[in-house]
């Protein structure tokens, strides 16, 4: 009886299958070595193979997909494992990552020390976690964590993926928390900083549940998907970047958490400071500027909500030693004109190139920005923020600096064309535009092919106060499809996402 | 522009891939109609035909498993959709089960109302929710329920599915909240119980995390999924019955919260407590009884623990008018000497058969089980319960009512021998066992083999009290296959589950 006895083993193959996040392996019902039926589809089986190990989920097959002395690894399994077809491995039942553990405690009642959150978040980085273990992580903290659990998960999310340095005493970061369409503030505020010669290397997300991250918008104009070294040697050419973050793996159990709490509308304050703060302690940024929007459609709906989540950066920002600044600004509806990628991409090239048309909330929203973050240059004159912001973009130094980062990134390989197809969405009556749903136009603009099909999306040609009159046009969809374009006017035609006051436009008439 | 736009569709296919509970589909990274890109993997999708609606989870692939005109539907979804191959269906982004808002109120401290329970169980049981959903459901609620959810949860889940009635004033129900090794005291008392001549109808549900459920050692001796009709129609032949709960489909909503429940190890009170209850409701009971075993490795560590639990029975049974009785027995160590289906079917016959070798702490346990239900019998004299369980069951009387039922229920599909591959675990040194570890004892059977394999398992030689010599055996374990068995003696050699007090057994020598 030998203390640990040979495991018979299976070869890997490969399965053309792509599970997403999570870890799936295919058995064959057949398999005499595993003996499958001791498993259960959706069991979680541990793969190991040359010192590796491997958590990921079971299912079952009677067919030929995998034989019987084979498991099949789908590909993001197949990837993460990275041994070659054939390879022979062991397949034991998994036992639960033993952090759940402390996760369980949580839900209990007890809070986590530092030493469990750091396990949690090294198991979550390491794919160990099944949906529903992920899941009960975050719903379990959901209803009450301490500062001390906040401080611990920002610190280990930071320090589970890479970590930037910089040789310079100030490097300045945005960040907004999202939720209003078309806000690519960053496109204009990077440019602006990095000009004025400040240390800006900015890296986005790509949308999740939106219909374009800050990260989509500028693969319109040049690839993002810069490693660690290129990103680098960007930042040294320009002063700052546009890239994005998923590549660098900047905090990369935060996009795992993601993943689960977008589906799940999960959007606790905790969560989402930790989230944010582990990102830039990891991109080593000194000063961040946050940007909290608040409208009725939009994440905080009240002053007193970005109150409440400013002191909860300021908080964490002093303790890792970044000088946090928050500001509230207007979340009312969608900034600028376009929603979508190529179509935010105009809007924030015609603010750059300072034309007629260029959409003047995204302008003026930008400057504001990039002043606050001026005002972090030792050098500039307390309160010349603003009017060093406006030179530089209206002499066109911005712009310049704009087309050297995107020299300095190189070409995009995404194609940058607007849809063909196009449908406009009238106003019913003549009235005042007196509301603009940011969350429907997220949707809508989702649904006619955005973030995927660049040239998807929505343009506004109405804003808050605008007077229109019947079957005057408020926005065009453009898609590429017909059939996504079908659902986006339906879902228009169901619900426009404008609300017009009749009154208020005859009584102007 | 149509209001409701045809939608593209794709044919039904069949995926030969075993998903579990869990719902899921396939489509190829090429379907032109259904544009994959705009999903993700583990995506939720929504799809319909012939006015039916399935929610499943997608994943995508390059390869010929599906065609770009079809969808793949895994095993249990095609089983669900019931839908023949080659059904042309719309597939569109699911939209959330609009009961998660709820959920999500829960998650942030809100009360949930009835209403809002009810639409949750409806949904769960539709397998509208995704694991994550059930986890955030599951742990959501974990921390605080109220009386009136409870009564909620525990109405809706038994109103998801068959509700038996039943023409008699007293139907008597047993049950035990699990976790003590070979505790088969059902399959004693319910032919002593309706030899008597009361209805005892009794469900049981197979294991899960377990190495055997009563429905899986019963069923090394009869069939044990019956159906609605066949189960009244044996319980009306013999006044009792030992069936599957889950072919009847009571409470299935409870079936999918279990399945989550176990993986993640969450055991709150007040979920166990709608869980049982929900079941015993829709089966018709009147009268219960809860077998609630206290011990250092049983589910409840301490009597104070039992008292807490045994008063949420009581109310939830007051509250829907089931006489309720909780009784705290001895868990301090497996019951019976087999665990595993075959081994515990036989301590059952022995017992039954008054066999001289039969488990005493079984014949005890069942007697004592039995005659708390005999009291409920208006025509027996107050106290005399014990007598007649005891009469019944040595006069042969309980072995003739179980030949009838297992005559009734019909022949069992399952193989019934014990595992050809046997090793005994012996005593490493002199002394008396002070200690037998019921979580280990589950955990080891199940790696020979049990449930899947009936005739897998342990057989327990020593109880707590006993004296051993060193190299005695302590316990063997059976198992069908070399891996089986490796694993199970690996797991013993690395920990037995015994405590033997070496110095008490030299003193006693």
């Amino acid at each position: 009886m030998p203390a640990n006895p040979p495991r018979p083993q299976v070869k890997v193959r490969r399965i053309n299958l792509d599970t997403g996040r999570e870890n799936v392996v295919v058995i064959s019902r057949q398999s005499m070595a595993l003996r499958p039926d001791v498993f259960r589809g959706f069991s979680r089986v541990e793969l190991r193979a040359n010192g590796k190990v491997l958590l990921a989920t079971l299912l079952l097959t009677d067919d030929g997909m995998v034989g019987p002395d084979e498991i099949g690894l789908a590909e993001p399994a197949f990837h993460r494992f990275a041994e070659p077809v054939g390879t022979p491995v062991t397949v034991t039942p998994a036992s639960r990552p033993s952090s759940l553990d402390s996760v369980l405690g949580k839900i209990q009642g007890r809070t986590m020390s530092e030493a469990e959150i750091t396990a949690i978040v090294d198991d979550i980085s390491r794919y160990r976690y099944s949906d529903m273990e992920l899941a009960a992580f975050l719903v379990g903290s959901a209803s009450f964590m301490s500062s001390g659990e906040l401080l611990a998960l920002t610190k280990a999310m930071a320090q589970a993926g890479t970590q930037l340095t910089w040789d310079h005493r100030v490097v300045v970061d945005k960040h907004c928390i999202g939720g209003i369409p078309g806000n690519r503030t960053s496109m204009v505020v990077v440019p602006i900083v990095a000009a004025h010669g400040l240390m800006i290397p900015k890296t986005s997300s790509r949308a999740i549940t939106s219909p374009a991250g800050t990260a989509d918008t500028m693969e319109v104009l040049a690839r993002v998907d810069l490693g660690v070294n290129e990103l680098r040697e960007v930042v040294n050419a320009c002063h700052g970047c546009l890239a994005w973050g998923g590549h660098v793996n900047l905090s990369p159990a935060d996009d795992i958490l993601i993943s689960v709490e977008r589906p799940l509308s999960l959007d606790t304050r905790e969560q989402m400071v930790a989230s944010i703060m582990s990102k830039k302690l990891a991109a080593g940024s000194t000063h961040l500027l946050i940007d909290l929007p608040v409208g009725p459609s939009a994440k905080l709906a009240r002053a007193n909500d970005a109150m409440r989540l400013r002191k909860l950066f300021e908080f964490v920002g002093d303790h890792f030693g970044i000088e946090v600044e928050v500001i509230t600004t207007d979340g009312r509806q969608p900034i600028g004109n376009g929603i979508g990628p190529v179509l935010e991409a105009q809007d924030v090239m015609a603010v750059l190139g300072n034309e007629p048309g260029a959409p003047r909330d995204l302008r003026e929203k930008s400057l504001r920005l990039a002043a606050h973050l001026l005002e972090h240059d030792p050098e500039l004159r307390g309160g010349a923020g603003y009017a060093r912001a406006r030179e530089l973009l209206d002499g066109g130094a911005a712009l310049r600096q704009m087309q050297k980062i995107i020299d300095a990134q190189g070409p995009s390989p995404c194609r940058s064309e607007l849809g063909n197809l196009t449908a406009d969405i009238v106003a019913p009556h003549d009235g005042v535009v007196t509301a603009i749903d940011c969350l429907r136009f997220n949707r809508l603009a989702r649904s006619a092919g955005a973030p995927i099909d660049k040239g998807a999306g929505i343009k506004l040609f109405k804003k808050i106060g605008d007077r229109v009159t019947r079957g005057e046009p408020l926005y065009r969809i453009y898609a590429f499809g017909e059939s996504e374009l079908d659902l986006a006017v339906a879902g228009a035609n169901a619900e426009s996402g404008y609300t017009l006051d009749a009154q208020a436009g005859r009584e102007t008439r």
